[in-house]
């Protein structure tokens, strides 16, 4: 018998917890922040707590609920439920699923929030129905997914996908992950943010300034400042569009993808502007033969594509 | 009741055929010369001519044979065995499935050249026994090939695993396919005898003058010119294994497989040469974490690759 689930995206500073009913629309919602700092035993309290008052805040028990599941950034091994690494979250080898499990009861699967966002733009979104799909969500870093061959693929220890750190130009500015001139260097925000920071120092002025004093600037604040015509806010996005455009289109010539899907902050903050400024340059980075069986688009799902993934993780588990 | 097999590659200039036994070894094999102009007409008596060949002279019949296979360039949909495309010869949605079926009344399967020498080195060759390879094999041109969770991944219409065509570098010389700064620009025969017909035309002498007036250089030239030291071939190579090692970090982190496979021409010449320069690079381009569990490889079935992909693809049809 099918039942609720219950699906989390566990983020560096938030985790947003919903509820699905079998008919996989959403029934209830909350948040919770959460910091990095705060430790490992807090940030899985927060968990816990965020199950337990969906339960409540809906009124059910955990006997109407099928599985868990939630999507977290990191390298997370999907088979064993580990998170072998996090870069915002204090998780080292951090056996989340047993924990969990131990303390629920009920079945519960975790995955990369990015690779099972496309999973979830693929399965209820954008790219519904499609066999192959390479996907680029585009927040404070830069995260990709592949579904290939109609399957979500990961690679060995669930660690590609890594579409970010495709090195465009070996000259190109550092990049966190300490390569050079990688798509997240260029197009993510955190790419943006020092693409502006420069501009200030050579002495520019910008509506960004107050916006980035104080780490990534919010995607509120840069469609403001694209609003308003700032160039060098303007700048910065033509730069992170033209590098999403070379590295799309590498993507389709190693993948004849049937669809290129964007998500993430940016893009949802900036629609269709971003993506005609991709799409705008890409043929001439796609060979003509491949280039004319792509469609580029949008992701349906926005803020819900990672609760979304994770509701297909269950289902994908429960042969549902 | 498992026969022999009959493998063909047939390439732009000549058609290799061999008879594989039922243990997997080749047990005959002849050569013809093939040229694209000569017609559809022409290629598909030699493709004939090479099979009827092989009978007579290994003392079989087609009686004896399970099935006829054959890598060769260009755009291939493996499921129908017709050629969409090809760059190197006259066939352009060219039914070669049916016609070879209709003339020997036993099963034929093709696949693009690369791809299944790709296939080749993970069945029988360097990559045995993996889950997820990336294959490189640099030629006239540059090809690519992909093993992606146990299978071969060709994409949409067969038209993926373009790796020879990543854009490396947006302002990089122009490419066959159209697009500025691809791999194959830089790194295959192609890219490198370009490079050197520009240091000649700048003044500078170099033991490739000759090697190049006709085309590309043989592998054999490039090697004697290595081994003798000639600066404009030795620049020529470094450049080409620089942006082999950016490109193999890249597909690195796609993919985290658990190998990369070079093969193709240049390869087979300068071997371990060649490999150590692209390692040697390959660090500053591969995130940490995916690098620890890749290796970096030859292929082992040098110029059999594409018959031994051959092989698997009959294999596979019949699942043996």
């Amino acid at each position: 018998m099918s039942k609720y689930s219950i699906c989390l995206d566990i983020g560096g500073t938030k985790i947003l917890g919903v509820i699905f009913d079998e008919q996989g629309s959403i029934v209830f919602r909350l948040k919770k922040k959460t910091k990095a700092k705060d430790g490992i035993q807090n940030i899985e309290d927060t968990i816990v707590s965020v199950v337990d008052e969906l339960l409540l805040g809906f009124g059910i028990t955990l006997e109407d609920v099928d599985a868990i599941a939630a999507g977290a950034p990191g390298v997370i091994n999907q088979e064993t439920g580990v998170v072998l690494f996090s870069p915002n979250l204090p998780w080292e080898n951090y056996e989340i699923k047993r924990i969990l499990e131990a303390r629920f009861k009920v079945p519960f699967y975790i995955g990369n929030d990015v690779n099972i966002g496309v999973y979830g733009e693929w399965k209820y979104g954008a790219a519904k129905g499609l066999t192959n799909v390479v996907g680029l969500f585009i927040g404070t870093g830069m995260g990709g997914g592949l579904i290939l061959d109609g399957k979500l693929y990961t690679g060995y220890n669930c660690k590609g996908a890594e579409l970010g750190h495709m090195v465009l130009n070996t000259e190109g500015p550092r990049c966190n992950c300490g390569q050079r001139g990688c798509l997240e260097a260029f197009s993510s925000k955190n790419g943006m943010t020092d693409y502006i920071h420069q501009q200030i120092k050579r002495g520019r002025s910008t509506l960004m300034e107050d916006a980035i004093t104080e780490g990534v600037f919010k995607s509120k604040a840069m469609k403001a400042a694209y609003e308003a015509d700032d160039d060098v806010m303007m700048e910065a996005i033509d730069r992170a569009c033209h590098y999403l455009a070379v590295a799309s289109g590498s993507l389709v010539n190693i993948f004849s993808p049937e669809m290129v899907v964007y998500g993430g902050g940016v893009m949802e903050a900036l629609g269709d502007v971003f993506l005609e400024k991709i799409v705008d340059q890409v043929d001439a980075y796609c060979m003509p033969s491949i280039r004319n069986s792509v469609r580029f688009a949008k992701a349906e799902l926005n803020d819900d594509s990672i609760l979304y993934g994770a509701l297909a993780l269950i289902h994908e588990n429960h042969n549902i």
